[in-house]
């Protein structure tokens, strides 16, 4: 859209809306059409509630999760137990494994996985702060539940080392058939890693 | 997400963003956690900028197109051809043809298309306005671009039978091939017109 057609407000909202991910130029174009349709029920309600999360939002300087709260309201919660840490590289790693709602534990948000290649090092994710939480006692097993990429699995070697002092059980997630999942199109490591680990009927 | 992880604010900001065109529940999580991680170039910005665009941004009273500016700026622009009126559905028409850039003319939003199935009758357009600007006098032609779809050609009979008596030029885009489309990939009907509607070289 050129400038001459509509405000400088438009072309702003559209190209801020064009840096949010899953949207490019073309769909900023249309949801800010959407938007200033639909002024009163959805862009006065969003531009209120992303104001409000902005200003209240934060990360809990525990466990790095986000929440208005901090310690945030995993860490807070007295049903969880405190003898298990899952450590995941980012907060969508935390809310996907929520999601599941397999385990009642705490968590620990590394803030990325080790990459030298980008300048990532120990002191740039929340390793230390690990270290010192499982070694403030309590903490029994921790869970690895980075990616399975090779930053990931690099990651996952270095935080092994990292707590092998502490005596405690440090495991990660199993690899193997996504449920619901068909062999057919599997790659042959996953295809490995199931048969390797088979359990019994 | 549970409403145990995260604060109310935070699924109120996902539940919004969700309702965004292009953003579905998975992609409007994404979208949240990038904001909030973007919290000062992003979020805080395009907050703002909505809340102003859904202060400021009304319809024009002419022509139907979206501006702070009422007239908007095309109806303002001097330079702008008064003779010639293009009729489009949607603002986002509008804005695809100035983006074309190919006639420095005036607009008219319609508002949509006839629709008696979805209770669009021609009161729900803003044909009437349309009549009476053209009535006003100074306009030679008018360009009917509304969709080559069965209701936008219903649309665009029933307006040609309305600027009839006004004695008038009333045009519709050409139909044709796509600049840089193949053939091979063209429906028939697309063909057929192209072949009618033939050019010398």
């Amino acid at each position: 859209m050129s400038k001459r057609i509509a405000g400088p407000e438009i072309e702003r909202l559209i190209q801020l809306l064009a840096k949010v991910p899953g949207l490019g130029p073309r769909s900023a174009r249309r949801a800010a059409l959407h938007l200033i349709k639909k002024k009163e029920q959805l862009m006065h309600p969003l531009a209120g509630a992303m104001a409000e999360a902005a200003e209240r939002v934060r990360a809990c300087s525990v466990c790095g999760n986000i929440d208005t709260a901090d310690p945030c309201r995993i860490c807070t919660d007295p049903s969880r137990d405190d003898g298990t840490i899952i450590v995941v590289e980012d907060v969508s790693d935390l809310w996907a494994l929520e999601r599941a709602g397999a385990m009642n534990v705490r968590y620990h948000v590394l803030g990325g996985v080790l990459s030298p290649l980008d300048g990532v090092g120990p002191d740039q994710l929340t390793i230390g702060q690990l270290v010192a939480r499982v070694a403030a006692g309590r903490v029994r097993e921790v869970i690895i539940a980075v990616n399975a990429t090779v930053e990931g699995q690099t990651t996952a070697h270095y935080l092994t080392d990292q707590l092998a002092p502490l005596d405690i059980k440090v495991t990660r997630l199993a690899h193997g058939v996504p449920v619901g999942g068909e062999l057919d199109y599997l790659d042959e490591g996953t295809l490995a890693a199931a048969l390797k680990s088979r359990t019994a009927f």
